[in-house]
């Protein structure tokens, strides 16, 4: 989609309410107001078919009255006005429209069609529209304010399908001290889309971070690839994605297909996007804290800092669980705290034991020396901090400048600091953050973020790729013609040939040299349905073998092939299926019904490279059995990834195929091989 | 340990401070204010031995001048009088000892010896002590507090390793309007441990939930009991147990003891014990606020009952992911929410879809009539409900009305209703709480709190086990031994010979008849090392294995074994560890190295009988496996269970075994055997 100017929609030079109420149970009265807060710097018309009096000021009865072109009209009228309302519109000159009207596109039939037609007229006339059905707009430094929800200013974004997520979203972030910077509410995504606001609003100053709450992606790769230019530009984009436990239910005829679900498709795009996906409000709201700061951690060597045991060693359980790294204070760094108070514990969690009490500016003396000694790319602190400030008010001052002097060492050390309170709205605690060290109110939530902010750093992402320009699409989906098409893409197999009858089989396999295997054609599961033939060492035994496959079978015809030597070698699935909303996703897995049970496998958006579907191989959580587990060879995982990255290249270049797989490919440490192929065309 | 009465520890009908202080900043005096405070209902002395004024109050010198007996003596004295504060305590009558010094068994050395000494005369005196090295006692219905935490008066009972963690605890519950019965500080543990406090908790009538902190657990199923004591009694105890991070170095010789971390031993008492086991204070305190509601789920079937979209979705996917289920509504009860408001949107999650906006009531009507449909085991309650309330007093008024009348129908339906609300703390929410509603933050909360207490339900929990009378000690703990020692308990094995030469081999092989298997005795993992070879059919090809096996690895001898047929098996492992705090430990789990390395294992403690190693291997991740997924035939889960009841029997019986395992157990369609067996003797 070509890049529009959402300047008219956030910051508008003047804005018409389209069935603005002066009844105060009314939407149309709750927009009219929050547009006329806007009043000192905009002309703000309220339009009401009536006319008369709403909120002390002349209503206008139609647009065409106005004495001025608006550029923002806000329509809060019935569907059955709502066309009319939009040709107004566009006729006065709207660059931008907030359609709050429901009973459209949302519900079946009529609806869609309207809002189908109404869009191209506001496109055709270069103006830009959101919703219908939807909330309305928010931003708070242009002082516009045309929705139902209220804000406190702030610097998070939100994009959301839900007001009261929205709602939700704002007071949880309200108690961290955190505010909106804007709002938009998607509605039914008509015209503007979930990317177009995304990409809109990385280029917000006023936002440090995008909240984005979604059902419907629509097009899922514009959607990461907004994400991912919101990161690189510096915005972290936290998103929590709703209604996959309903995708359960999806129909897949390969393996891939049945694995790959709906959910995991979006766990890959956020991973190639580096998106924050996020299952709640809390979770999107804890991770948008972390925005506070204005470092990032560039390692995974955490300290914790606390005054009391317990909580350190709480913290210590779940920092270590979370697979981070707590390594010892160099002696040097525990002379230094030793230096500051004898009775500070220098273990890792570092424990002040009572020196904090002591003396409060200890707490920063103790965490200064910690993030300066460079020994850490993280400092975790937590417990009583801000407790003090209860006790009375000369306490509660030093408490505070000394929770000032804190942050100002960790902008200083360029090292992140996170806290968690349990006087986590404290003024100390307040302080904290005003200085850009989140304080969160739950431990877990604090080592989740630092976790997740480690792992984007550590990610190395390839970004979100493009598809790239369509093969010749191909016809045959057969098991021969599945093999010389990923054989022609650098997928290695064994020789095989084709045979129509028993005694063609026989004549192959003599042809081939013994021992082969021999396959059934045409069978969906032919390893499960008993299809499949191996180490046949004979003429006899390949005869054999056909005709009880013949009999009991019935197949198209048979697969005569050379016989892999699968000693030490380990079983994987590699394969590809389409997503209507991302596009081809490449999965990799190990093979085996285990390992299927356990949905131990890893997805990315197609096509990857085979850097990084060897990473993916690497953190299957089977990984060790690749890697030699129990004394075995390492297998060639790199040869592996080369046969994936071939095979996606191949789903990503031919969109008539929906699920393509190698299962199982073979690998040993000598390298990679298919054992089996299976195209399904979409 | 015989039950001791601790009312004098509790409610004590006089209460002496050792080492009151007329200093505000010394917790000599902190204790003494405290301990004031329940001066309308006790006699409260207190002792420096300087004498003069504290808070007022005149301060005796020594115990020995005090005008009567004091129940309790609270010792806030330095270690170097300790001792004699004992003494002097125990010789003027004191039942209870609350010892607030530190520096004691805390320390290596000199201090241990101390506290040993004192707790014997306190022992031989019939009094109770709790601590050293503790932060006191708090009683809000004895009008108790003697302690340096202060704590709004409630219905959770808290006992604690650490004095922040409790602060915490306190803060948490006090955010959701749930207050503290009782407080201890364990300290050292020296007389009264952990086991005991939960029994006389369990046993106060004012404690309707026990929330433990504990990083040393003493006599672990001691503990355990107690805490099934009280579960069984109606006191929900939630247990956040520090620590397991660092105990992953344990040396362990066999796969069992690898697997079976002190981790996963706590999560084994717990689960006996129906003890809720949790990682975090706001983990805790959320399982905590359920012990609020009057009634406990009877099934897994959820009902969703919010406003908006959004908040359902969410929820309904947490829900569906925690495996509980959604049913949907019957067409009736579907009816029945339409005729209160016809816009109630009746799939699961309900939607009231503005119902709730035109008439607050509708929250009830619709809730209710959930409710008492009896279609659903619980109702999770979600969304803006308590947002009404901040607009102005009127609404606020009714939808605080409508609280309570949610509350009450909750009550009456005999069927228990979560809730979660963005305005948490609004008057509404407050009515909810007041009335025995749960009312979560945070919808995860909501969602795990629930998982949790289905799965309570679920547990049929078989209790904790004795260990029961030891068995004469076995000596020899090599391959034969082993062997022998579990097919006495009824463990089938395939029948053995050993053998101490090749040539005595491949006489054994003879007399079993082909094909058999044959095993090197004296290896640690015999079959990493070579030293098993499967199949031989004929004296040659044992002659050829066991002069192998003798060259490359000298064993001790060999055992030649009947081959069992592996066909359409799996190979599971199960084993017994001896914990130190917990005792012998069954642990049950599917075999081969992609298991291990998933730790896809689960454990009980032993003995156990064989319905609950049935479930437990049900529950294992990969149990698909076991029951037929893609079409294997089902194994016969119940005989390896009898096998592991039977190891699980020897093992209790026999406390000098440190470890002893099966691995692997085959179980087929047909039954299970074992193929190798190992013992390590402590």
């Amino acid at each position: 989609m070509r890049v529009r100017d959402l300047r008219p929609l956030f910051d508008p030079r003047s804005v018409a309410v389209l069935g603005a109420s002066d009844d105060p149970a009314k939407w149309g009265q709750w927009i009219a107001a929050g547009a006329l807060r806007g009043a000192h710097r905009r002309d703000v018309w309220l339009v009401n078919r009536k006319g008369g009096q709403i909120l002390g000021q002349e209503a206008y009865r139609l647009l065409a009255e106005l004495p001025g072109e608006p550029e923002l009209v806000v329509i809060s009228l019935p569907a059955a006005a709502f066309e009319q309302a939009i040709d107004d519109s566009l006729a006065v000159g709207a660059r931008a429209i907030v359609a709050i009207t429901a009973g459209l596109g949302e519900l079946d039939g009529a609806g869609k069609d309207l809002e189908r037609r109404v869009v191209e007229k506001v496109r055709r006339a270069g103006a830009v529209m959101i919703g219908p059905n939807c909330l309305g707009v928010y931003d708070a430094a242009a002082d516009l304010d045309v929705g139902s929800n209220k804000f406190t200013p702030g610097t998070m974004g939100i994009i959301s399908q839900s007001g009261n997520l929205a709602i939700e979203l704002s007071l949880l972030a309200a108690e961290y001290g955190v505010g909106v910077s804007r709002f938009a509410s998607l509605g039914n995504q008509a015209d503007i889309e979930a990317a177009e606001l995304v990409e809109a609003f990385a280029a917000d100053e006023h936002t440090r971070v995008i909240g984005v709450y979604l059902e419907d992606f629509r097009d899922g790769r514009a959607f990461a690839r907004a994400g991912a230019a919101a990161v690189a530009a510096g915005k972290q984009v936290v998103l929590l994605a709703a209604g996959g436990s309903e995708a359960g239910a999806r129909a897949a005829a390969s393996h891939t297909g049945a694995l790959a679900s709906d959910a995991v498709a979006v766990e890959a795009a956020c991973r190639a996007a580096q998106i924050q996906l996020v299952a709640t409000p809390k979770e999107l709201v804890d991770r948008a804290l972390a925005s506070l700061a204005p470092h990032r951690p560039r390692g995974r060597k955490i300290a914790i800092v606390g005054d009391g045991g317990g909580t350190g060693v709480v913290t210590a359980d779940l920092v270590t669980e979370a697979g981070l790294e707590l390594p010892s204070l160099s002696d040097e760094l525990s002379g230094r705290l030793t230096d500051i108070a004898p009775s500070v514990i220098t273990a890792n969690p570092v424990d002040l034991a009572g020196a904090g009490e002591q003396d409060f500016w200890n707490f920063e003396r103790v965490t200064s020396a910690i993030l300066e000694s460079g020994e850490f790319d993280a400092v975790i602190f937590t417990g009583y901090f801000g407790g003090y400030s209860q006790m009375n008010e000369s306490f509660s001052a030093v408490e505070t400048e000394v929770g000032h002097a804190i942050a100002r060492a960790a902008g200083t050390s360029g090292r992140p600091l996170l806290a968690q309170a349990m006087y986590w709205k404290s003024s100390p605690a307040r302080a904290l953050r005003a200085g850009g060290v989140p304080v969160y109110r739950d431990i877990e939530a604090t080592v989740d973020t630092l976790r997740h902010l480690v792992g984007q750093y550590e990610a190395h992402s390839p970004g979100v790729p493009d598809a790239g320009e369509p093969a010749p699409p191909i016809v045959g989906d057969g098991y021969f013609e599945s093999r010389e098409l990923l054989a022609a893409a650098g997928v290695p197999f064994a020789t095989a040939r084709r045979a129509d009858s028993v005694e063609a089989a026989r004549a192959a396999a003599a042809e081939l040299g013994y021992p082969v295997a021999l396959k059934a054609l045409g069978l969906l599961h032919k390893s499960d349905a008993g299809g499949v033939a191996l180490g046949l060492a004979d003429d006899a035994a390949v005869l054999a073998a056909a005709t009880d496959m013949h009999e009991r079978l019935a197949p198209e015809g048979f697969s005569v092939e050379t016989l892999v030597d699968t000693t030490g070698g380990v079983e994987l699935i590699v394969g590809c299926r389409r997503d209507p909303r991302f596009g081809p996703l490449v999965l990799v897995g190990l093979g085996g019904v285990y390992a299927e049970l356990l949905r131990d496998v890893r997805l990315a958006l197609a096509p990857a490279g085979a850097d990084e579907l060897e990473a993916l191989f690497l953190s299957l959580r089977g990984a060790g059995v690749l890697t030699g587990a129990r004394g075995r060879a390492a297998a060639d995982v790199r040869a592996a990834a080369e046969a994936a990255a071939a095979l996606s290249r191949v789903a990503a270049a031919h969109p008539e195929i929906a699920e393509i797989e190698i299962n199982p490919l073979l690998v040993t440490p000598a390298g990679a091989v298919g054992l089996d192929a299976r195209i399904v065309l979409g």
